[in-house]
């Protein structure tokens, strides 16, 4: 058992043997195959926060058995790291984002790969094709790893299956992000500005994905009932939708030095946000125009200043602070009333509270 | 036990029971969700020679244990049509295809309904985007298919666990085709004219993926020991190859009203296939200019003459179809080998005749 802030470094340990292990197996390809998958082993271990596999494995924490090792909540843990990397690699190429954590996004190293050795052909379309490719090869690793199964027959591999309870959660959750995802394009091309399809989005696409299938998977490998799953999936939504909805408030007004990304940035991506319906839903007619026409274009500072001067005088801002009040107290009251052991709670608030910016 | 020839429509049956099932649990996502996976549902049983689930029928036929019922033989046949459905709707981004057996393709198809309801944003990018997304969809299914677990709790399930031996090379298929295809798109952009570059291409994108890979996951289902196992596969990368060289002749020499595609298309489209590949090795040095400036673009009839009497002329097109006969001969020459029942044996000549185009 390792200590929850440690949870990273042992699925970063997961991970590396698997990448490893895999590098032959593709160099026998090609070598440029080989080339591709050093692309992806470096995104993949560049950073992030591994949100999803701490969960997985507070989760686990909270199941009866956790005598024997911990070594399948981790392979779960690094497995969804992977989907994680398609779902990013994929959605730079949706969002047209150049830069992600400071490094050009997948698609824009391909093209820069293209352009440098001057190949033939239109460098941007390649670097969107082999990023494609590339996303879908770490979407169907994931399936690999959480089966256990590794790219090479002589490389990482772990012969326990993955017991069925666990495979239709993954499952779950697979669906679940995607169809989060195309719900999410679909909504911003169809303007639909209701905050029930804002809720929508991020129960799906985020709180089920980052938080609640997570806990209940790692639940699941250590033989949770029913009762305790079910329960972990309530506060998984709450707090998956409070973190979300504190993502959204620093997408408007967060300091660009704390974020990494431009200030107001949400409103120039066009996301649409719980936040922006508020204010849409409550601001003056007058007012409302001015927000809506702050969506999905470049804005001056006066601009944005003007927009966040809806969002703050609708009442909309104080309403989504509310709510992250009322999401993270109900999931908090949620982990008190679980019947799990003292370590296993303290785990749990420790990640609730970290992933909603909240010091207490 | 079906015959062959019925594969495909067995095959469609569990592949309709499937989406029917998951209907549901796209719509609780919301409306817009299921209306995706309906296009996802249409493409894939809209047609398809089921080439692959059929190699998986007749490799489960070679094995000693077809007692049994064939219902796993066909659960991995239909989940191998769900990665052919990801691999064919990512492809047409990648070669900007527009129609697909006569319809148009699923970024165009997502591209007119964003027209069609005058959605906002870029049409085009909103269908590339959409479509991005519903073939990673396809993948996730299809891991969920061989697993036996649906996308909805009270639909299609199948409680059998896979073998892990069928789940090793499960692992290994996929790889192989989306390594294939990353050496492919890299291949045409860095103009590698090699012979070799083009057979690696064909051993991973196509013949590993559509008929040695299947007939070892069938054959792994009925008990297979390791030397039936490696025989099938040495008898599926030969029968693989040469169903690719027949392929290529037809993409340069082809009856548009045969092949359903543009006379000359494969050079048209610029791919580097082994038939291209012998040419320019071949020609003389101005018959290999013509050649080389005949790839990637437009062409009229006079050129696409020229192109094909270097092809004739060079001995290229004669050694090509050497090669398709004796490839093909070594794979029937392999399955009279091998040591199982003669209507096994019936089956797999029966499906080499067919992939390959000859009645004898």
């Amino acid at each position: 058992m390792v200590n929850i802030a440690h949870v990273p470094a042992a699925v970063d340990e997961v991970l590396t043997t698997f990448f490893d292990s895999g590098r032959p197996a593709l160099d026998a390809i090609y070598p440029a195959v080989a080339e591709a998958g050093d692309v992806l082993a470096d995104f993949v271990l560049a950073g992030g926060k591994r949100v999803r596999p701490s969960f997985v494995y507070a989760g686990w924490r909270c199941g009866p058995d956790t005598a024997g090792d911990d070594t399948m909540a981790l392979r779960v843990g690094a497995a969804i790291e992977l989907i994680q990397a398609c779902a990013l690699i994929h959605d730079d190429i949706l969002d047209r984002s150049d830069t992600r954590r400071g490094n050009p996004t997948v698609h824009r190293r391909f093209e820069g790969l293209h352009a440098g050795r001057r190949l033939t052909g239109d460098s941007a379309h390649y670097g969107v094709s082999a990023a494609i490719l590339l996303g879908d090869l770490a979407l169907a690793w994931a399936d690999d790893l959480v089966h256990g199964i590794g790219p090479a027959t002589d490389g990482w591999a772990d012969p326990r299956p993955l017991p069925r309870s666990v495979g239709v959660l993954w499952s779950r959750m697979r669906t679940e992000v995607l169809g989060g995802q195309l719900l999410d394009i679909t909504n911003e091309s169809s303007r639909d500005e209701s905050v029930t399809a804002a809720y929508r989005v991020m129960e799906y696409k985020t709180a089920a994905y980052t938080v609640a299938r997570p806990l209940q998977l790692g639940a699941a490998l250590s033989g949770a009932d029913a009762a305790l799953s079910g329960s972990l999936h309530r506060i998984g939504l709450d707090l998956g939708i409070a973190f979300q909805l504190r993502d959204d408030v620093l997408g408007v007004f967060g300091d660009p030095e704390q974020t990494g990304k431009p200030s107001g940035d949400d409103l120039i991506e066009g996301k649409r946000t719980a936040l922006l319906a508020e204010g849409l839903q409550r601001a003056s007619r007058t007012d409302g125009e001015v927000l809506r026409n702050s969506v999905g274009r470049d804005l001056s500072d006066a601009e944005l200043t003007a927009a966040r001067a809806v969002l703050t005088g609708s009442g909309a801002l104080a309403e989504i602070e509310r709510q992250i009040d009322d999401r993270l107290q109900a999931a908090l009251d949620g982990i008190v009333a679980l019947d799990v052991d003292d370590d296993a709670r303290a785990d749990l608030t420790w990640l609730a509270r970290r992933i909603t910016h909240r010091a207490r």
